[in-house]
């Protein structure tokens, strides 16, 4: 579609060219070359997004998509439905655990409802752009038509270029939305491809049973959308959800307006696989921020051969991983800018 | 010695009492039981450490000591001893790794020279507590006496209960010694046991020829001072550093005092092995930060059935990864502190 191939078309491969003289500087500071590991690979590609080898520290937003989920009909998930509208006002409150680890970090938050099925009447400080009220129910159809999946991933896109445009230099995904583990594991199940069992997890805490028959219920969804699965887009709408296209979209604008983005955690991966396929550039201007406990985020990371920063058996969604990784980003800004090298120091070198 | 021995009698074990408590208050907050994974664990720990339901923001200070190690003469080091003193006074002046990420998380710093060859004369700022300009080469016989041992440990201990009445809540440890992961090396190869090849790694950078001399160095070590090696103090006077030897003391201390501490990296961890070796109980206050690119890290953890907070490939030391892991464990404070609870956010339970 138009409006789509438009935001694919703005992204733009990140110029290494740069890349020598980030890391000729990062040697000249006194450690060891390579002794700060991770930091030194995400200070380079922070540079290397920002077309720059005098970086500054970020300017921080995290960008929380809230949507409902059809496929909760089936019994996929523990918690009711009515926890999505419930969680937003927390979020608008500030009580939620994304604003607690975005305020420790000193990220502002924006929450966005996208999908919510409830009206969200009287919720100030809510960004209202919402696209349909909830999917449909994947196990029984496509979640939404490919023309709602491109409404969707528009918003994302414009909400990285409002980022943009208000001086924000780091962006990070999150979302909110009852069930909507069970998107995310066909989507990811559809696309990298691998069994659903592989990707599929307990999200937020079902038992035994309900895995299995989230897994089924998945099963039937990829085959009663058998016919929309060729290509991503087909496949965001079929199985995704609008949050889920959301943070695709964010991630899509993001690259384009050349901002680096932190992708959250399992939910948010869904949504950056597909921006990733939608246009393989994306892949340079994207921070993994941690490997989720939730089972299929480890395969995904195996079969994609990304290494995420962080590690701290977490489940949880919203942002919160984003946020952590966040601080070690800015630390890496940090190093690159305020350490001594060995000639302002006086420090010898390696014999 | 009865020095030792009266710092060892003052380390009581956690009292565990709190804890369905304090769970309880965690499962009480607007996310899935346990979705915050090492979050919740970590203020979980860290409430027991500091015997409440209700932590206070922690106060933190990273207490980097420097020494030097005979050692080097066997040419087990890619930079020369004299870079000991200089990043000393790098470190003083405000421009090593250590000094950029403890401002990112706000902790203070404390050098301190428990044993660097250099007089180190005119370094304000320098917490001067030399017990000897540096240690005998652990290859041709003992790198210390046991009495000179205590007396390090003794430094770091004082170091623990001056900064618990300085208010500091949570303290963390670093090392600054040109050839220090021989000491290291050598110290997990004797207490661990296991063989010296299995956890001796590069240190700052050597080539395959200088690891197999290193190796070599250290197995002689262990040969010549075997008759040394039957107890935990003996080893470390044997194979140790003086700034290992404060380490350790800096977390008898700090444990005596009931302040967690966090564990830097992997010289670090041997100087909090030969600690949990004098008593168990000091395990309790200990968080271990990262697992450092050092080859023998891993095995460290491995073997000691520990899950490091973080995993950067750094391999820096300073009190580098001890900084990271203090951010971490502040969020999880906060999380405790701060977020909502299912009830006065009006959310919903699990089904």
């Amino acid at each position: 579609m138009h409006e789509l191939q438009v935001i694919l078309d703005a992204v733009r491969p990140v110029d290494r060219s740069l890349e020598p003289e980030i890391r000729a500087h990062l040697d000249h500071l006194t450690k060891p070359p390579g002794s700060l590991g991770v930091l030194e690979d995400v200070v380079t590609r922070y540079c290397l997004i920002t077309r720059t080898t005098r970086p500054r520290l970020p300017k921080k937003r995290i960008i929380t998509f809230a949507g409902d989920h059809g496929v909760t009909a089936e019994g996929v998930s523990a918690y009711p439905s009515e926890v999505t509208p419930q969680m937003v006002r927390n979020m608008l409150a500030g009580g939620a655990a994304v604003n607690v680890l975005a305020r420790h970090v000193g990220a502002d938050l924006q929450v966005i409802d996208i999908g919510v099925a409830d009206p969200l009447e009287d919720a100030p400080g809510l960004v209202r752009r919402k696209v349909r009220a909830g999917t449909a129910n994947l196990s029984r159809g496509p979640a939404m038509s490919e023309e709602v999946a491109v409404e969707a991933i528009q918003v994302g896109a414009e909400l990285a270029h409002a980022a943009a445009g208000a001086g924000i230099t780091l962006l990070g995904t999150g979302e909110m939305g009852i069930g909507n583990t069970t998107p995310s594991s066909a989507l990811l199940a559809a696309l990298i491809p691998c069994p659903v069992a592989e990707v599929t997890g307990r999200g937020t805490g079902i038992n035994d049973h309900a895995l299995q028959l989230k897994i089924r219920t998945i099963e039937r969804g990829l085959e009663v959308n058998a016919q929309r699965l060729s290509n991503p887009l087909g496949t965001l709408a079929a199985l995704g959800g609008l949050e889920i296209a959301g943070i695709c979209g964010l991630v899509l604008g993001a690259a384009a307006c050349g901002l680096p983005v932190v992708v959250d955690g399992f939910i948010s991966s869904a949504g950056a696989l597909v921006a990733m396929l939608l246009n393989e550039k994306v892949a340079d201007y994207l921070f993994f921020s941690h490997c989720s406990a939730e089972a299929g985020h480890r395969t995904f990371f195996r079969r994609l051969g990304i290494h995420p920063m962080l590690d701290l058996n977490m489940r949880l969604g919203e942002g919160t991983g984003a946020a952590l990784a966040m601080v070690l980003i800015e630390a890496s800004v940090k190093i690159y800018n305020e350490m001594a090298t060995f000639g302002s120091a006086g420090v010898s070198g390696k014999r």
